[in-house]
């Protein structure tokens, strides 16, 4: 990336990039409702017709939990087996599956990774049904597949992804509605990118939120259900910002060893989606509250007033499969802004480059 | 756990369980191949039978390790389709996958996790061939699958399991080679018993590495391929003893992102396996050494010398496939010499209980 690519001097107002296109995403959302839709039930409708039996889903990075969540969307909504693939087995090990019945999914929003690539071709090549979910059509990896859904992020310059994110998780889900058939929720979609909007109109109560992680040395996120993914992306988003080594759990990990680490040495976010993934947290929550933990509650009004402190999410009337678009958001305005009271710039963290050559 | 089941006050020897079944190993594996082994062939065999065309894992914590570590041999042995499973879409969302022609693996050390129960009985219900990996035939899990496999490693009292982590890599090689049928190599496995009393013996030079992490305030932990689990189950121990942030990545995930948090803030152990795992990480132990990074292998003789410190792995003979079953010891040896060194525990971590009621 060259300086007229939209990379700027850290001298220019930090983050700027990220907080543009952060902005964006009410707008991104929109474009996919409105302009994506067809397309994407077209490439699910004949997706369908192939009758998939298991689906693998490939990715890395924040690709990568977008793909968790079109796992657990195949899996409640349609009952598909699903895995989130080892790509080493094939790059590395030279792997040779059986893939008929099989549909690949390969998550990138550059689409250029060598080694996603190379495996998406290795699966075509094994008899996979295979798709690629990119904000790139020209991409290598849409030439490798079969099928490719086009997510409308629009060129996305800061090194932290946010609105390929929040358009990758809305593109898999009319995906997976698509392939589910007639009979989803549409309604709740088309309030995503008002909602999306009121939570970005929220980002002073994010900055005040910030404050408490400002000398934080490590923290914990957790979830369960949906809202898993989000807590993984959130991690990973604080991380490549701020450098705070931010540790994902689901809750039932949480319980499985982690928990030593918590009370008051590490701060504790929770994403507690309204539905049956925040309920499955309760216990989880009920244990950290007993600990005494410091717990920051990314949810509904009722478990927010419980925990520490936290940031109400408005989720009337949007399906618990759907706020994980909505719930990122706050999750992705913390991480700039504590970059930011950190003196450091959310736009260009140390050592990354925007497409990732692994092989 | 009361007193008598082998707890005691902090003022005997701390970490003397965890130290007494970490040397166990060489016993407990040599257990398995002379005793354990033609009962996991059989069961091998009856499952072959059914011709299983997909594979999903379930697990928890240290088993989620063994079950990750599975999966390698599974795809790249027999080229397997796999996925680990997220429990919450049966046991919050009440999937009802379809699960004909699949194998459901769950792994459980205590086989008594409720979650853990809940998610094989439904898996069975819906057609799958079921296994438990198991320490105890007696347990609700093994009695809801219709095959066990008991990985023979005795009584567990130490709440960091170590011995049943070695053990449940044995017992799923001997079983994916039974799966794969003649034709493996057990010349590799017999050697195992010596070669991890061996490295045992080498406890002084882990001790010396301790010294290294005694401020530490954060780690990372890599590999790739068969080595990953073995980064994972790593971290793990050394979160659930010494309470440092241990985060783990596979090396292409960490050049996606996490990368920034590397340099000389967060020190790295990087588990490199005598084979193509190891090569496919020499790129980002390149990267790693060219930012100047604390970087410690656990690795053959000549990535040790290149690296700021580092255990020599006599891998001499042992198939990339068995090697994690060996590359964990000094990685356990040092969860307990760094808890040691920062004046804790290691055998009582704060809030945790064996089994662990997850639901």
């Amino acid at each position: 990336m060259t300086p007229q690519d939209g990379h700027h001097p850290q001298s220019e107002r930090p983050g700027r990039i990220m907080c543009r296109e952060m902005a964006e995403q009410p707008e991104v959302l929109r474009r996919i409702l409105d302009t994506g839709a067809p397309e994407i039930q077209e490439t699910a409708r004949r997706v369908a017709e192939k009758k998939p039996r298991f689906v693998l889903l490939s990715a890395r990075g924040t690709s990568d939990h977008a793909a968790l969540y079109a796992k657990y969307l195949l899996e409640v909504r349609l009952g598909l087996p699903c895995g989130l693939t080892s790509m080493s087995t094939i790059t590395a090990y030279g792997a040779k599956p059986d893939l008929r019945d099989v549909l690949v999914v390969t998550v990138s929003q550059s689409g250029g990774s060598p080694d996603l690539v190379a495996s998406a071709q290795a699966a075509r090549e094994a008899g996979a049904i295979t798709l690629a979910v990119t904000n790139n059509p020209d991409s290598p990896l849409a030439a490798v597949c079969e099928h490719h859904i086009d997510i409308l992020a629009g060129p996305e310059k800061a090194l932290p992804a946010t609105k390929t994110y929040t358009a990758a998780l809305l593109a898999l889900h009319l995906f997976v509605e698509g392939l589910a058939g007639p009979g989803g929720d549409d309604a709740g979609a088309a309030r995503l990118p008002d909602l999306a909007a009121q939570l970005l109109d929220r980002q002073g109560e994010i900055k005040d939120l910030a404050a408490r992680y400002r000398f934080a040395e490590r923290m914990v996120i957790t979830s369960r259900g949906y809202g898993y993914p989000t807590a993984k992306e959130a991690a990973l988003k604080l991380m490549e910002t701020s450098y705070i080594p931010a540790l994902a759990y689901s809750g039932a990990d949480l319980l499985h060893g982690p928990l030593a680490m918590v009370d008051n040495i590490s701060p504790v976010i929770a994403v507690v989606t309204d539905g049956r993934g925040g309920e499955a947290l309760q216990p989880v929550l009920d244990r950290l509250r007993g600990r005494g933990a410091d717990l920051v509650v990314i949810g509904p009004k009722a478990q927010v007033e419980q925990a520490s402190a936290g940031f109400v999410l408005p989720t009337d009337g949007v399906p618990e499969a759907l706020q994980p678009i909505l719930e990122i958001i706050p999750l992705q305005l913390l991480a700039y802004e504590v970059t930011i009271a950190r003196g450091q710039d959310p736009d260009a963290p140390r050592a990354l480059a925007k497409v990732t050559e692994t092989r």
